[in-house]
């Protein structure tokens, strides 16, 4: 069986076993010939955690990006949010690398696809989730700390500029290449074949002239969305602008065990859980623990099949010798998972509440972000 | 050969023979499965000229409008103006109808199209049209005497509920359905395949609960543009909508034969013209004369195929009398056609004239036309 049926990666939907080494990884990401991060690692000067700690694993033309950031030049990076519900630490992960890239020098742009849910799964209405997006995705993305002057947050049924650079891209695509790339066919409702070419917009949407032209930009992406970077740098090519580059992190796993979802509590943290739910979901989590305690004081836990292991090294670790601390100790067995847990609770809990502060303070400073024109 | 090969009927594009007569549009009417006008004719209090000369020919479930008229119940018109370039008569001809129902009762709704042309043509790009649209088309539509309070102008990309509601009704049809109707294929770009879901949205607009919520709503319309017709009424039954209603109105010829076109300035008078190109326009057009002015004295002309009696009856004869009096004037003999040409552009240089000074007033007042969110 190989890593593509291992975890079925469809644009829509991921399920299946989710790997935790590169070595898994690596089958799949040849398979979509994205490069490894590793050989790029040495010139990326002050690396975020989670490129020294192993977790972005792969790229595609992050040289441009690696030049930018070294050479001060203009650069940008987009990040999606789809506001279906609460945002969870698997989102995190892509808004932790967005701000440190505009640590680096970049513009940040984040277009928040509330068309999305309702085009593909009709699970609730664009307008529902333009609610959500109000009252929960935004403020907690601006609660990460972003700039406001270096940041477009855009909702995108809101936004005229994005289904008009559709439009424009729409030119330079086929029905069918849409069809090939997605799985889709004649039964297809156009919105979603429509879909694809707004999200070349979305990716696009850096590089028009009213953001200062064509440019690199790094799309930290999942890798079962990767179909949607091949198009647009197809069509990125086509429409005289710089190809985009992409940069792709290991998936989170749920707490229990399998995917993390945020359609399902109990396998994430979210973003603005409380304190009290933060330490019932890590109570509850898998392990890489051995059986019995003394089992594990004997031989060690095993942190690489660790899904606590994962919020710290993705997340909470205070830095990256806490992280190699955390792993040390398991593996030698002088760390027992309830320990490891009780400690991860606590990190977890500081930066909930700080979190969740700041997402009170961003609701009155969400006009700063939108660009609603 | 059969109506639809003399007059090559296609969404995008209308060329060949151009009936006079209703007895010539009626295998088309048949064939589109539009039913007659005449027989509601005598249930349309104070009908518009263009009704009672016998130019508005066909439609599709118009009892429901007239039972609106006639009970005053809400109602809306929809007419869509592509801003590829200056309006023209022909154009003209939807605009009076859609003011003649303001007068009747109706919200008016003018979703100005300037996506179209870039998308199906490429032939001018968004910001183009956007400029045409703002410069000239939407001065001259606002010239026509429109109620600002009743009036609702929308520029197609620049407003947000349009492409959502597109991406709301796209999930009422399918690609294929699209294809089947338009004639696409697996090679048309998606942008051709979402427009015909984004004028479903256009055609839709007024039912939204914003503007009042399902109503009936008439859309005079191009009998070459039924197809957008069809698939409206059907989307609208799955959307929970009132299936809108159509009118159908006979072409306009060009002045010198064949179809008039916006874009051959000798074929068609321009809205804004100006008094002198009226005069030579109208002097050169093609006229159901005989062939010499004896000849004409002695056996009349046949104003039943004249172009210029085409702008006396389409537009500007000073009533219904006035019209017959040209006509039987013209078939008796006693009305020569430099004669005849001469009356005409004097009526067309006073319209034209007194439209011109509205257009420069219209240029102060689009806010309060346009709903630009």
């Amino acid at each position: 069986m190989d890593i593509k049926e291992k975890l079925k990666v469809d644009v829509s939907d991921v399920s299946g076993e989710v790997p935790y080494s590169l070595e898994d990884y690596k089958p799949m990401l040849n398979e979509f010939k994205i490069d490894l991060m590793e050989p790029l690692l040495s010139k990326i000067r002050n690396p975020h955690p989670l490129y020294s700690r192993g977790v972005v694993i792969g790229q595609r033309d992050f040289g441009q990006i690696i030049d930018a950031m070294n050479g001060g030049k203009p650069f940008s990076v987009l990040t999606g949010a789809n506001p279906s519900g609460r945002l969870h630490f698997g989102n995190k992960l892509f808004l932790d690398q967005a701000l440190w890239f505009q640590k680096q020098g970049a513009d940040v742009f984040i277009p928040v696809s509330n068309e999305e849910t309702y085009v593909f799964k009709k699970a609730q209405s664009i307008e529902q989730s333009t609610r959500t997006a109000l009252s929960m995705v935004i403020p907690n993305i601006i609660a990460m700390g972003f700039d406001p002057k270096k940041t477009h947050i855009f909702i995108s049924t809101q936004t005229p500029k994005i289904y008009e650079l559709a439009m424009l891209l729409s030119t330079k695509v086929t029905v069918s290449t849409i069809n090939a790339i997605f799985g889709f066919n004649a039964s297809t409702p156009p919105g979603q074949v429509f879909y694809g070419v707004v999200q070349m917009a979305h990716i696009l949407l850096p590089q028009l002239k009213e953001f200062g032209g064509p440019k690199p930009v790094v799309v930290p992406i999942g890798i079962d969305q990767d179909p949607y970077m091949r198009l647009a740098r197809d069509v990125a090519e086509r429409a005289h602008m710089v190809k985009p580059s992409s940069t792709y992190h290991k998936f989170m796993h749920g707490l229990r065990g399998g995917k993390m979802s945020g359609s399902m509590p109990e396998s994430c943290v979210y973003m603005d859980d409380d304190e009290e739910a933060a330490r019932m979901k890590l109570g509850k989590a898998k392990t890489g623990g051995a059986g019995t305690v003394d089992e594990q004081r004997k031989n060690g836990g095993n942190p690489d099949v660790c899904n606590v292991f994962e919020y710290y090294n993705f997340h909470v670790a205070k830095d990256n010798e806490h992280a190699k601390q955390v792993w040390q100790e398991c593996r030698s067995g002088k760390r027992t998972c309830g320990d490891c847990k009780a400690e991860c609770v606590e990190l977890l809990q500081a930066w909930l509440k700080e979190h969740n502060e700041n997402v009170e303070k961003a609701r009155n400073k969400m006009d700063k972000f939108l660009n609603l024109e």
